[in-house]
């Protein structure tokens, strides 16, 4: 009883954190109905300036972090990427009302991460005084893109396998498209998502942070205007979701359960895989929290661009209603559950 | 004499401030025909950030006023609202040239209050080390919303009473439609009032500001910003003022009377409420100040549209002409008569 | 051979420093294909507050100048940007599958200054602690105006020339029509130069710089940011540059080869105009690398639309793709050079 009582106080007290209390701003504005909003080329401008930062962090701490320490986190990274994606397959797609295509791209988003969600992470760690690995930012990808291209093979596979008329086999791979779709597909989808503009942004910072010597600009702009600009996003996000909930009104009700109970499954995936790092390197405890976040976020920004156009069929109120609506702001306000139940699991104690 | 020379000279020496020397390079720009712009959505961007600004500056001290402290000055700001208004509506509008609907417009835009103004006028006392009130953000609304909803209810009142036939009484509230006109309107006015970009940015700062902790959000992005970004709002606000001064040329010359004189009236109004509450609560010099300041002040953001939408009959060029382009630079120029009036009155000496 | 080493040492140095770093981040991110792109809004937002700060810094320093001190340069620095455009006259514009008027819009963006280029150097020197004259910022219209106007009256005369029957003898201004073009259109190239977006920003800063005292302002606000927004638009110069280099394949080879020299050949005329400056009026050795920056740098903001304007018969495709596509990361790129330089030259050693 004593830990639930310690992670409810926790949970309580993080509400009123700023970072949080943005976004619950913002989800009262849209649902009081204001005019208020923040004009899209801002928006956009915010988004590359925190990816910008994340990627930089990253690129300065890969740098002196031993390559080592590295490795075993990026792995699980994918594999949990990877991971919520097959499970969004045989549960999701399976569910009434849910086509096999919207279901696949709805996970792919939700197996994604949110540059927003995991900002949002560092902030209150940072608030906290939780220390975490600097090149955490350095994983994102790693997530990011192995959810995407999971998604996106495993829909066009279906997708064959229903054209391609009979004995195609239980696996597509032996049947009539699939070796076609395989090769030239994965590579394209690869290309694609690491062009995305998100993933871009925060690979091109971390470029730079690996090969130039950043640090100054880093200290001196984008870490000071990081928290400030964080606000204004967390207000956006709010504003998005609470106008993507409607959305949801249109498709089957499987999503609306999907997107509240999801993002706390993945993030608990996220947070497992970031323990069994602990164990075997040492992994921090603010790293945990940061995997379970990454894991429980679902992308906004490069996600429902790539899905729109490797997946046409999907329908795009389903995934991004789903995503946007619920599955950012139920990421955003479980942070705090993290961090209280990473105190309890590895820090030992509230 | 000493007295006159005292403000003389405060006033010389404020023209050279940073923030009011930007004002008249807009200008200067402006009436040199240059094509520098700042892009719309940036300049949004900017009023958004200082009035998020002023909300949670206003939240956070709210949170730690005493209550009562903030009722007089709360009602008194309403009342000089309403009264600028109801002062248009027995001048203004019954000046040569002017309609009864274009001057109730015109009142109630001077009636309600410039965001950019009151950056302004905090900006200056901040340079001048005179101290305020830190809730005085929460009195925009009241000062706002009050001429807001008193303008549009009177021009409908008078339109009920233009259509209602014969024998509606002196009073139009006894006549045919007017019973219908108080209710719905008065709540339809409030809500979209509190629902417009302005005031729901600074609604949603200061519930932010009263509910969470934002003190450190605050301190490390929108207070540091605000000066700066207050530089650039006031070269657009410069290039604005002249380029709507040309619309006055269409309408009578009552405008240009009213829109250089009312802002000092207003002004003198505003100051006077602010030496009772001194008198009564021990009010400071700078809020007398700021008081003055926002009674001075005329919309330039919320104002505008919500006009348009609630009396589509008034004519903008000459509400926003007269605004715009007197109104606002008049009472930002005038923000050093109101400091050397409030060291002379209260302070007891330049 | 030590000279040589130095500076090729320096170089390699200067290539992991974070402005050029991100600067060839942009141009390998457009290289890849990358779908990353900042805004247009925001891009212009940047622009006008560097050339803001860059004109603040100007106006405050050149308050405290002695006029003298400031006559030699501005007058060294105009020169230098008419000399450019001769330059290109007599070369570029008699080359094989190079229109006269072509070759002299293109000499003319090359005479004229680019606001990120400049930044770019005041940045570097900055980092590497090389003082440099506060009023250097001024010397930017004086250059500007001067390269821009050259080309422009050039090619106006050189085609009224060819309109010009016979016997117009050897100059035009004893031809036909010459004479009207010289009066009315030197004056309108003066003022429609003056009021492009950049210029004007320059000078509006220049002017608040000097009559009123933003130091506060600028310390706090215009400084800080300056990096960092830096930073942000050699991303965006990067990406642009790439992208117009393929313009260039439209155009004669010969523009190549101006693109790649020419900002070579220019930078070493500012260098030599500063080394004169520097014996005879003591100018520093920071103040000759930015003088060779700013001859080496060709315009990319006020440049392209003042040619388009006054030159419409001139092909865009040559011009711009020259300038932007080679001539702008070249003269960003060999900022390091000039550093190496004076240190061979002025400082005494590397």
């Amino acid at each position: 009883m004593d830990i639930i009582a310690g992670i409810a106080a926790t949970l309580l007290d993080q509400l009123q954190k700023p970072t949080l209390a943005f976004l619950i701003g913002g989800m009262l504005l849209a649902s009081l109905g204001s005019k208020f909003e923040v004009p899209e080329p801002v928006y956009k401008f915010i988004v590359i300036l925190l990816l910008l930062k994340v990627g930089l962090g990253a690129g300065i701490s890969v740098r002196e972090a031993e390559l080592s320490e590295l490795v075993l986190p990026a792995l699980l990274a994918a594999g949990v990427g990877i991971g919520i994606v097959v499970l969004g397959a045989v549960t999701l797609a399976k569910l009434r009302g849910v086509s096999q295509t919207d279901g696949l791209a709805t996970a792919g988003l939700f197996g994604a991460v949110s540059a927003s969600t995991l900002a949002a992470g560092m902030a209150v760690l940072d608030d906290e005084g939780i220390a975490y690995e600097g090149f955490i930012g350095a994983l994102y990808p790693f997530m990011d893109v192995a959810a995407l291209v999971t998604a996106i093979v495993l829909a066009r596979l279906a997708m064959a396998r229903r054209t391609t008329p009979v004995g195609g086999g239980t696996m597509a791979l032996g049947g009539g498209q699939a070796p076609r779709l395989d090769k030239g597909l994965l590579r394209g989808i690869l290309v694609d998502t690491l062009r995305s503009p998100a993933i871009s942004a925060l690979l091109v910072g971390l470029a730079i942070g690996l090969f130039a010597d950043p640090a100054s600009v880093y200290g001196s702009f984008y870490e000071p205007l990081f928290r400030g600009l964080l606000s204004v996003l967390m207000l956006i996000m709010g504003i998005e979701a609470w106008s993507r909930l409607s959305e949801l009104r249109r498709v089957a009700h499987a999503y609306v359960a999907y997107g509240l109970l999801a993002p706390l499954v993945h993030g608990a995936l996220g947070f497992g895989a970031g323990v069994i790092a602990h164990h075997m390197t040492g992994f921090s405890e603010g790293g945990i929290v940061l995997l379970a976040v990454m894991a429980a976020s679902s992308s906004d920004i490069s996600g429902p661009p790539t899905m729109r156009g490797a997946l046409p069929e999907a329908n795009p109120s389903a995934y991004v209603g789903t995503s946007t609506g619920l599955g950012t702001p139920v990421a955003i306000l479980s942070i705090p559950l993290w961090i209280a139940l990473a105190a309890q699991v590895v820090g030992g104690g509230a």
